[in-house]
């Protein structure tokens, strides 16, 4: 299996056993992993000694005998075996293939022993530039189609996707990706249970699409099942796994203000699209706007490139039209606001409707011509034909309304 | 007339005069003003003689010779009676009833010589911690909804809405301050032209109801029409007579957001409600929000509360609703998540599927059993009553979803 060679089965055996033994980010277990190495601290749990510090069993530590109650000594090359058979490898932090951004979990106390990898092609390469697209399960229409928007905008500008496979706006994100064809297509799905796993089950065929042209992650042993603080902790990885997480909907409560919150910690970008504010599926969004400036309000894909791009990568901002009519000083305004419409009106009649001296009228009125927008009668002046053509049609995209019904 | 007084006809004619002259928020009319006084300014510009300094005339200045052609020596006089006969007052800076607010104008180069106030008691208690909600003309049902809802929780709170009668927002604003009720509703319209003027023709139904419990007001003279700049000059007015800006929906070129800009160099809050990206009617907010962390995302009128309330107006923060299962430690949490929903399961099991020693299994099971998250039966442990109601309720709710389909 890729990634793997003969000098580091030992260790990645004993990773494998603990990744089975404890559950993920458990700080006891980390630390002696730190101080000791993986087989060390295996060798420590299979002994059947006592905890190292008792605040690491409080605090949900090193709990030994409940780690052995889970293992024994040849768990670490059965879970490998099982693994290989899924289609799946365990990739290690000594690896090629292990993402240098999961290192940032190290630092925040939220480490990885290992990560189980199911799909093709490089891990490394696939989350490089990735970003996390995540939200509630209860989504509406508009945050589904949102989601899958930025996940096909990201992935024809070569970034994958990360999300979790759940239903709502997790699976929107992954088909928008998905949307994007084999060859353009890229989308990480990390799950909370094991890779051979598929959970919610009605997403075995989600699953599949996501394996032609993308990887399935997690840190969970062949065949854990999902416990509900599982999704919590995963939550880390799909933060880490990216450059930023993007919260498309979220309730008061939801999982995915925990990733943002992750993504923050880890010194990721965090990103919200907003919605109606009556909308409950927006509460979270508006709140992780509200609460932080730093977080970036996103509007569309650019706005995603503009917060986590590389230098010439951002996007031009996006603007109002300007048209001539911008560009007028205040007395041509007044003049040009003074002339009639259709039946034409001479330039003194114009200059006591603008308040305008008649001289600076009339020179006005002669720019305003050169500039097209009014037109000279033997009986005066009126508007030119292009702004008289835009006005009807003003009017008539608002029927009912008065003709000055214009936004100023 | 209320406001005015015997000394003052002078200065309040030739003032009237004036505004009838030139068009608002004239710089180089302003600087006269506020060199020489009103009557002296009338006297010069009655005089004939040329302008005061030939740049006022280019940057749209103190045009002597447009002026002249507007009025005469009586034109003040006639205004003033003509005002009197539609019922309204023209308020000048030296009347009691002249709002504070409106100084910042002066500061800001953008002054005002006086405003005709056309409806029931004190301006100035009137606009006493009122409130800007505008928006585009072109609203959503959605942005209706919220403008009235906004405005209504402001009425009932004591505090007046201003805006401009337009349709849209504008309308839903006022509509929604009214909908409190003659007693509690106030609402402010400002328009831009006289204040015996309609505009649009189709609002006088909504200009009479204004009338019955608020005011309407307006820089420029009776009879005058609405041309195209002066809704844009008008929008200061609105910034200046409120202690913040709510920008409800706005295209990306909007008159809504010349008010926003008006609030933020007057001084004032700067809100913007967010909507669907999708939506161009919110184009305008969302670049709002993003443009300055300093504008405020209002989901409600609380958060408006909370951008200009006094100090203990504040409403709460909203938060997410807690449980007892937030306050569950790490190993309590995995020990909760073990036990069976219905069929109880013994201690033995579920420390195994916790991967926590049977010792502390058991203790923590009897934890759970006080908080009445478990129940014990003979067989072994299972959720408790009101748990498995909860997750009964949560699957019932997303039929056709998994039992973990939960934001976790």
């Amino acid at each position: 299996v890729s990634g793997q060679d003969e000098g580091g089965n030992a260790e990645r055996e004993a990773r494998a056993a603990l990744m089975r033994a404890a559950e993920p980010a458990t700080p006891g277990l980390l630390r002696l992993v730190h101080q000791a190495g993986a087989v060390a601290a295996l060798e420590h749990v299979l002994s059947g000694r006592p905890a190292l510090a008792a605040e690491d069993v409080a605090g949900g530590g090193l709990d030994s005998e409940g780690m052995r109650l889970r293992i024994d000594s040849s768990s670490g090359r059965r879970d490998l075996e099982r693994a290989a058979t899924a289609g799946a490898r365990l990739v290690i932090p000594t690896d090629p293939d292990w993402p240098a951004g999961l290192a940032d979990l190290d630092r925040g106390g939220l480490g990885c022993l290992g990560l189980y990898v199911r799909g093709r092609g490089s891990f490394v390469d696939r989350v490089e530039g990735a970003v996390a697209i995540v939200g509630t399960r209860a989504a509406s229409d508009y945050g589904r189609g949102v989601a899958a928007d930025l996940a096909h905008g990201l992935a024809i500008r070569g970034r994958a996707t990360v999300s979790g496979l759940a239903f709502g706006i997790d699976a929107a994100a992954h088909q928008g990706a998905l949307s994007a064809g084999v060859e353009q297509a890229g989308t990480v799905a990390v799950l909370a249970c094991g890779v051979d796993m598929v959970y919610p089950k009605s997403h075995s065929w989600l699953l599949s699409r996501v394996l032609d042209c993308g990887l399935v992650v997690s840190e969970h042993p062949p065949g854990a099942a999902p416990h509900r603080a599982r999704f919590l902790i995963r939550n880390r990885l799909i933060a880490a796994l990216s450059t930023g997480t993007v919260v498309v909907e979220a309730a008061a409560r939801s999982g995915a203000r925990s990733t943002a919150r992750y993504a923050a910690t880890l010194g990721r970008a965090v990103m919200a699209v907003p919605g109606q504010v009556t909308a409950t599926t927006s509460t979270g969004c508006h709140q992780l706007l509200r609460d932080d400036p730093a977080v970036g309000l996103i509007r569309g894909v650019d706005d995603i490139i503009e917060q986590v791009g590389a230098i010439g990568e951002l996007a031009p901002r996006a603007t109002g039209a300007t048209s001539v009519r911008d560009q007028l000083d205040r007395v041509a305004t007044r003049v040009l606001d003074a002339v009639p419409v259709s039946r034409a009106a001479p330039s003194e009649r114009i200059a006591v409707t603008a308040g305008v001296s008649i001289d600076r009228t009339v020179v006005v009125l002669g720019q305003l011509l050169s500039a097209g927008l009014v037109d000279s009668a033997t009986s005066g002046w009126r508007l030119g034909a292009q702004e008289r053509a835009a006005r009807a049609t003003r009017r008539g995209e608002r029927a009912g309304q008065d003709a000055f019904d214009l936004d100023w």
